[in-house]
């Protein structure tokens, strides 16, 4: 349903203002359980996993690039601007004009994520742009899926779905509403818990892979400036390091993340 | 030398100016041959490398933290200022108000790396995030050194240096002059030239790995959009790939370098 849009204060709009307010941002998406899309490539990826959009809002060109995934949506609100307009909705220089809002789902309870044999817990990590690299270094690497502490950020925020490139969308992820049992519930499903951080007494990832890598392995990073918290440190199976060199503190979370998704895949 | 600056337009300031605007700053730090630390950590770390200041701009309470690596350069200005006016200089919201102009050091000519044994050779990643994220992981991996190419990102970039986590200072790194030579005198230097690329019939990482790890490796990587040029994926010693699941194209070339710095170490 093509619509032209000229006046960027245009409610039918609503959905996409003020996208770099975070805080504002948050609020609009959780009280209409939805998300934005930015760029061809995502806009198409969201569509074929199935997620179904509310609205588009599209610089003239990209119209012809997308026809085939927009087609089953033709009762879905089309609103035809310019990259001029699209800037002036959002508050920023839109990348190349192109954008969905798109509903989101139920939740996926972490129940369904313990049948796999690969997973990245991530504990605290509040960046959106470490929790989209994260999901798409475990996505590319191979592993089975990701589970979010509470207070992780979201990755269907715009950031984090754009640096993902897509892969929050394909690679099965849950938040953990109950923290505190996690690990517990992880053991319980036959998982060894391996928490990544640099402690005095930690195994070096080479060890502990040449002693034999175990079936079900849950990786727990944590967050760049604390680390992983001491509960998890102190209660996971085994606690692995990535040893660093060159007087350098630490791997950013989801470059670790990415070293042991290799080392252990 | 302390001095007390109240007015942002202080020509003295000029160092610090537009913080975000990357031409001109391009312009002002060639010119001046200076660059531009932030933070308190970074600060540091370039002074212990021996980078000399031209001067700093400071809050006062960073004073006494960095008070014993200030010492030394007591002919130096040190600018005081609140956390206001560094935003009113800089142009931005300076992370908690701690910057320091350096002098940039003559070029490292590419012949002082090639007595190594572990480089890594970047390609046009034009991306300050990307530079400094891939001299982190190859430093803290304990790689040897970083060559780039002339159209690589400066390293000393306030943003790349941030990233690197101020690696760029103890990591050696050198700026490629003659890019089409490059190949050949790794070579002659009794490299094995390894190109990280996609392409159908490059070997796994795996594979590569499994037939023994030649004893001097330069990997090379290209940039994220159009990946390695031709040339050199055509005239590398071997062509090796981070095999992709999930239908993920690839990884961000930072975890990429990570993942090839961590299995060829």
């Amino acid at each position: 349903m093509r619509i032209t849009i000229t006046d960027p204060g245009d409610p039918r709009l609503s959905d996409y203002v003020a996208l770099r307010d975070t805080s504002l941002r948050k609020a609009v998406e959780t009280e209409r359980g939805l998300f934005i899309a930015e760029g061809e490539k995502v806009i198409r990826r969201a569509l074929e996993a199935g997620y179904q959009p509310r609205s588009f809002l599209l610089a003239e060109r990209w119209l012809p690039g997308l026809a085939d995934v927009l087609a089953p949506h033709e009762d879905v609100p089309l609103y035809v601007v310019t990259e001029d307009m699209a800037e002036a909705v959002t508050g920023f220089h839109v990348h190349r004009g192109a954008l969905a809002s798109l509903h989101r789902r139920p939740p996926t309870p972490m129940a369904d994520l313990l049948g796999a044999r690969r997973l990245v817990v991530a504990e605290d990590i509040v960046d959106h742009t470490n929790v989209g690299a994260l999901l798409r270094n475990a996505a590319g690497l191979g592993w089975d899926g990701v589970l979010l502490a509470p207070r992780a950020a979201d990755p269907l925020y715009r950031r984090a779905i754009k640096v993902s490139m897509g892969t929050v969308f394909s690679l099965p992820w849950a938040r953990v509403d109950d923290w505190a049992s996690a690990l517990p519930r992880l053991r319980e499903a036959g998982f060894t818990v391996v928490a990544l951080a640099l402690t005095p007494d930690a195994i070096s990832l080479d060890a502990f892979v040449a002693a034999g890598v175990p079936d079900k392995v849950a990786v727990v990073v944590g967050t760049e400036g604390d680390g992983l918290s001491q509960r998890w440190i102190d209660q996971a199976d085994a606690v692995v390091s990535i040893p660093m060199q060159h007087g350098v503190d630490s791997l950013n979370v989801a470059a670790a993340t990415a070293v042991a998704c290799w080392a252990l895949r």
